[in-house]
């Protein structure tokens, strides 16, 4: 490989373009204005505990994104128990799959702007919720969940002080873990048009 | 049809059997045990932004439910203005996706209980985030959503007064919109078994 070919390969750690994730970062800096996104999800009701979303489109790094040439769908269902047919995993069960992504995909991240190269990473989580509160069987029982659990396993070309330093920084700077752990004002509103 | 065919079918409203839903609340309130449910989900890291998580188990109503004779697979991904490929929604989405969800279930749910019919039900979410965050550029700035809003378009066979006593129900009893507004304490544990 002579030495254009090889500037002209994207240097990869962990999967991720080193050279790419810097530019982004130092135009962020440069405009704060492109740092700020707006995502979105459109959902319907089919049936009982049955509905619908599609995700595509969203604005970021100034414009409208149109990378994504066909609509996400996702269902949300219930199982038996639940009065439903598990149609699809529900909206708490979602809730954690968003969760463990967005912690491991902050983690990636941070490892790479660090040179940390990732081997292996999975995580199992647990979280728990008394029906009480959905029912409003007793206002002193909080409807979502208690506490949710994170259990990582996970081997890099690093020590165990900066891996256990990385789990920090994911949990700290997680948009998802973030979302959960603060309180973040939800608003609905009804609409006719 | 015969009284004893009358007598075997459910009555469904919204989709969902009324007198199961009330014997499920007269068990729960008969022992509150219960009602505890534990949710779980397991993730594994691919590359780069994406990676997948199986959703299947979990424990409520006072055992390890076995409804489901298959995983639920999801892939989380990141558009390529976040280093990815689309390879899925981002979890941020998938949150938005859950909330939803969760929303229109809680709301569905209380309305059965109300004998309120509902005709149609759907949703627009959108929510704001700043990478300065998630990238730790500015201590000031939270990673997760700043704010989420979703818009309701709802049809139902009882008045205004009664809607939005609904939408009020539904957003203070949701899980997934309880655990969003409320702080949730989650731990990250490193696990090397």
């Amino acid at each position: 490989m002579n030495t254009q070919q090889a500037m002209a390969q994207p240097v990869l750690v962990n999967g991720l373009d080193v050279q790419a994730a810097q530019e982004t970062v130092e135009g962020l800096k440069a405009d704060a204005s492109l740092a700020k996104f707006q995502f979105r999800a459109r959902n319907t009701w089919v049936n009982g505990g049955e509905n619908r979303s599609t995700i595509r489109d969203f604005y970021g790094a100034g414009r409208e994104d149109d990378s994504r040439m066909t609509d996400f769908e996702f269902v949300n269902g219930e199982p038996p128990i639940l009065l439903g047919n598990n149609e699809g995993a529900n909206p708490v069960e979602f809730l954690l799959h968003g969760l463990a992504g967005c912690v491991t995909t902050t983690l990636i991240l941070h490892a790479t702007m660090r040179g940390i190269t990732i081997r292996k990473l999975s995580t199992e989580l647990d979280g728990d919720i008394d029906l009480y509160g959905l029912l409003g069987l007793d206002p002193n029982v909080s409807p979502g969940y208690q506490e949710i659990r994170i259990r990582m396993k996970i081997e890099a070309d690093c020590s165990d002080e900066e891996l256990e330093d990385l789990l920090a920084t994911a949990k700290a700077h997680s948009p998802v873990c973030n979302t959960v752990c603060r309180p973040v004002p939800v608003t609905i509103e009804r609409v006719t048009a």
